[in-house]
């Protein structure tokens, strides 16, 4: 395991380097200063660029001249800022990675401008490819957009909803998250000149991935520990954050548990609420329940990378990125 | 001219009965509710449907199959409606065309959501074409859509400024409002396979037109009769908003007629504000260089259309479509 991870880390480290050269070489224009200056102070935020890698190591399944995908890479890491800037006026939050918000450094309107402006910077990357790479990648990347709208809309709504079922929210974090990994790899894939299979192995890979990965954030954010997810413990909990833990512990739990859990809901005192909470998951089971439903997510994206009828060696690295993702140490 | 203007209504009314039924047939989703019930109630608040039907004039003048423009004239359509929805929200507007805006109706987070929908279903009507095809018209939409943001930046920015410039603002115009109008005609020419030559003359009239038409606004804000224009006369002047008038008439202006209407911003009497201001619109001839600024730009219109290599014939609905513009009878 150690030995795969080694090597996966230095193959992302790899990409990671091409998709920095990408975004330094990125070429905006210097005015209106207050439309496209939020666009470069958001870009060099930060952050681990895995969008990007996704794309190239989608390629790089199927062809060693993998940066052609740079491009593609660099549409799916500029439509991810542009969900972020805009989901951010959405949260009112006012920091993004220890740096303020654009909504906070500027104002609301240059951040609905910039984001838009980031989602069209997106769009014109697909023009550097021949007419038949550009449809195909529309296509796809089109329907992952819209679903990404779908999914954040979702997420806005559970808000307001008490009846989210867990079929719901697996659907919402599809669609919030996880399909613009599937589809920055597929991105690849057919920059690569992959078939429509392989396309679709591809993209599956992806997003069962992306789910897996959501269920650990939840978990984590729970039952990590300090300093493991970078986020304070029990943040998810302390918010009354509908995740899949709540919703599963809501499903199974008996009037009287259900009971409990909506008290807990208005505990003032941190530290007891946090504990409490974890105490009714610990009875109903809810840790292991999560993990189970992470497992199964992970199986299929694994079932999705057999599928694909490429040599091993090839597949090698998207299957430590997958332990990777999962264990949350890159 | 009045000959002209009747068959130029007769085909425009040709023209958006294609579009009112392009429109219905629309297939938007029906979940998430508050993502696309937004949209759908947006698209029915009407309005002239100028630009799609531009987009079919375009294809028009260069094949009777005008109709495979349909698609390209629904983006451009719901493109507008994007920068319409978003800048609803910028401009705290409470009502378009006498209805409530999205944010009002809705929230700010669902109109900023259902904004950025609208974006993405525009680019997806892209791909009812060839490749070939497809990607001409997303090249073309990107930089339009482009300009678009930065010319509504320009705009905010402006509010905040004093030393707005002439050449500034008819940039800004340009930007905002005339580029979209050359896009929705060259997306036409496009489609019905123009030469790029054929395409940029296409382009630029419309882009000429559309500044004309915007000056033409500035002008009626404030010269024309109640009715003409369906807003209040004079709105512009009490609102102290940078338009081609007051620009020119600061321009023109010695120190003390500067002064004069630096003053006139701070007056609280609207009916001796209006009156006064057009008095140093007279004393300054602003109307007079204001359309004769206008002509200018329609005879570059009209210049660009003489350009196009086609039929004599084939231009008649365009000619009269720029006359009908220019009056605002249409």
């Amino acid at each position: 395991m150690r030995r795969r991870e080694n090597r996966a880390m230095k193959n992302l480290d790899r990409y990671q380097q091409i998709v920095r050269k990408e975004l330094e070489n990125l070429k905006l224009p210097q005015q209106p200063a207050n439309l496209y200056d939020p666009i470069r102070y958001f870009l060099t935020l930060g952050g681990k660029r895995l969008r990007p890698v996704l794309t190239l190591l989608g390629a790089e399944l199927f062809t060693d001249e993998y940066e052609k995908a740079a491009s593609a890479s660099m549409a799916v890491e500029l439509f991810h800022n542009f969900t972020l800037v805009h989901d951010d006026i959405m949260d009112n939050a006012p920091l993004r990675r220890g740096q303020q918000t654009v909504h906070e450094k500027w104002n609301r309107d240059i951040a609905i401008l910039s984001g838009d402006a980031l989602l069209i910077e997106a769009y014109k990357l697909f023009s550097n490819y021949e007419p038949e790479v550009t449809a195909r990648l529309l296509v796809t990347f089109n329907e992952m957009a819209l679903e990404v709208c779908e999914g954040q809309q979702m997420d806005l709504d559970f808000e307001d909803r008490n009846d989210v079922t867990i079929e719901e929210y697996i659907e919402m974090i599809r669609k919030k998250t996880a399909v613009l990994l599937g589809c920055s790899l597929k991105l690849g894939g057919i920059v690569a000149g992959c078939s429509k299979d392989e396309a679709d192995h591809l993209y599956n890979f992806g997003v069962n991935l992306g789910i897996a990965f959501q269920l650990q954030d939840d978990i984590l954010d729970t039952f990590g520990e300090e300093g493991q997810t970078g986020k304070q413990v029990g943040g998810d909990i302390l918010a009354n954050k509908k995740t899949y833990l709540l919703l599963k512990a809501m499903s199974d739990a008996n009037e009287e548990q259900k009971n409990k859990i909506r008290i807990l809901f208005s505990e003032t005192d941190s530290q007891k609420k946090i504990q409490e909470m974890k105490t009714m998951f610990d009875e109903l089971d809810t840790y292991q329940k999560a993990t189970s439903k992470m497992n199964d997510f992970h199986d299929r994206a694994i079932q999705n990378l057999d599928d694909l009828d490429i040599p091993e060696v090839r597949k090698e690295a998207m299957r430590s990125l997958a332990d990777f993702l999962l264990q949350r140490e890159y």
